[in-house]
């Protein structure tokens, strides 16, 4: 069987059947970062993360600078995702003998800024020659036993996002110049900007852990909001409802939304690498989570709760009609109205 | 000015002034891994390498398996190097989509073997698609402090070299079919094993660092000895004399060099990926090192001694007479005598 018949999922799958998690590694493949106790008072969180030419970005819409911050942003939210902090990455840079010094300097400019602001270090890497890719290994630390999985959540549970979802694909449509619609400046500038250089949640993250209550599980909005939510629950073993009019749709992907007749609440479902954490909070830590972000100023919307497996994975729409949460991230994906 | 006009040493030179090296990180960018301190009794030690098609490997002389073996037999030798002991492997793939599934299990059977040996777990990866390639990072611990660097070779120090050198390059050019010599089985067979399936050297370095007088610097020699030592005479603000003929020339590599009427030694010096140890040991600990080698069933063999800057890189030849050390590999390689 061919690797195209058997789907990214299928292959992680085996993947995890050809791994092992004993200890030191407490959490292994599966989660947004491994796990490790190594003795101390902090547990490790290491990640590896691939980001490709054509696969997960263009070199003809994109700087390098901007695939670079955009390479190191994907791999360090996955420390996010589970509560750590960062310390250090490591970067495999496969690059074509014809790149110049300037584009590589430009890659390493952008993987710096968001490093920097993670207080993140690039201790190491690798260059060789090859189609253009990234590979980013992310170390982080969390407190011993504290880190958060996708595992955690249990029936009953809020369901919140931070900041606005379907950004990032508004951005990435406004740039890539298919957009048609009237989106006022500001709204295209944040979307824009949300798609060249986004932002790891590490403010989000520090927050969550410093409550009392942590959140019961987490994942970064890597995939889209939908497909990253199903896979919290499947690794949850749960269900889930969400309300499809809390859901904080941004504002660029209403405005195109809105011009092409399509469902707005489809491509914030669905578009990916918005980075916003998702995560689940138990009945009696709801308020005071939402209080401490509000004292914060950093926005969370609670968007649903978890439910029973039994129960499935739905979504409420406006109407009150209820259709089951979406499979798949924007680009196959049918709108639910 | 394209990274071709600059080469890989020049741009790791540039690498090195965009990265930083500041607490936790104590060792960064230019030696075999960094060292990170975070806390506890054992500090951290991260590699990150690159193994990619048609650059270091081809799939028509190797299997998939083997391939998988070298890939991470050579990012854990650099672990070892280090004195470190192996936790955590994590895996950036990727793989054409027309790729089979067999072939991606083969892959990690050969992961797996040379990790399962060295008591590492594979726990986390990516896997994406793109042309053959496979980034992996180790992940492993020393004692807080005790990291063996490059840097740390003084005056004096006697020069070791575990093993023996020219074997993987004798095994290439064996199983590539190139070489017209008459290699006697044995000596084929075990150079032909060092090439599919080179091993970490962790039980040399388990054995140095049990010492009371550890190493004062080690590399792993993975692009040919003569290189390697040039590099940690570079990191430590030295200079080296080799002698020729105490160099442990691999015997299937003699076999082909005297076929071709070429000289063994440029073969030795200049053969990558054999992935011995070579380390520097202060005079006082010679003797107890050779010792405890040789207790262990372990071979280790002085080729030389550590010696001021101003004095170069040379190598005495069998006749008397010095020459400089070469500065490349096998294949630019022009035989000293």
């Amino acid at each position: 069987m061919k690797l195209s018949d058997l789907g990214e999922a299928g292959l992680l799958e085996l993947i995890r059947d050809w791994t092992t998690i004993r200890p030191p590694v407490t959490t292994g493949v599966g989660d947004d970062a491994a796990v490790l106790d190594i003795g101390g008072d902090r547990d490790l969180v290491i990640s590896i993360d691939a980001y490709v030419e054509d696969v997960h970005f263009r070199t003809d819409t994109l700087t390098a600078d901007e695939i670079g911050h955009r390479a190191m942003a994907g791999a360090l939210s996955d420390l996010a995702a589970m509560g750590a902090t960062g310390v250090a990455a490591f970067v495999g840079l496969h690059v074509p003998p014809t790149a110049s010094v300037d584009f590589v300097h430009d890659l390493f400019r952008g993987f710096r800024r968001v490093a920097d602001a993670a207080a993140v270090q690039i201790a190491g890497g690798d260059t060789v020659r090859g189609g253009l890719a990234i590979d980013v290994t992310a170390v982080g630390t969390v407190p011993h036993g504290k880190a958060v999985l996708r595992s955690g959540a249990r029936e009953g549970d809020a369901i919140f996002v931070s900041g606005t979802v379907g950004r990032s694909e508004a951005g990435r449509r406004l740039i890539a110049g298919d957009v048609t619609a009237d989106v006022p400046a500001a709204f295209r500038r944040e979307a824009e900007e949300g798609h060249r250089a986004p932002r790891p949640r590490f403010d989000v993250s520090a927050l969550l852990m410093g409550l009392r209550s942590r959140p019961t599980a987490m994942i970064d909005v890597s995939d889209g909001l939908a497909i990253d939510l199903r896979r919290l629950c499947e690794a949850s073993g749960t269900g889930c409802h969400v309300a499809a009019h809390r859901v904080p749709i941004d504002e660029a992907a209403k405005c195109i939304a809105w011009a092409e007749s399509r469902d707005a609440l489809a491509l914030a479902l669905g578009g990916g690498e918005d980075y916003e954490l998702l995560f689940t909070i138990a009945p009696d830590a709801e308020e005071p989570t939402i209080e401490a972000a509000r004292r914060a100023g950093l926005a969370i919307t609670a968007i649903g709760r978890i439910v029973a497996a039994d129960d499935g994975m739905t979504l409420t729409q406006r109407g009150g009609s209820e259709v089951e949460l979406p499979r798949t991230g924007w680009d196959h994906f049918s709108p639910p109205s």
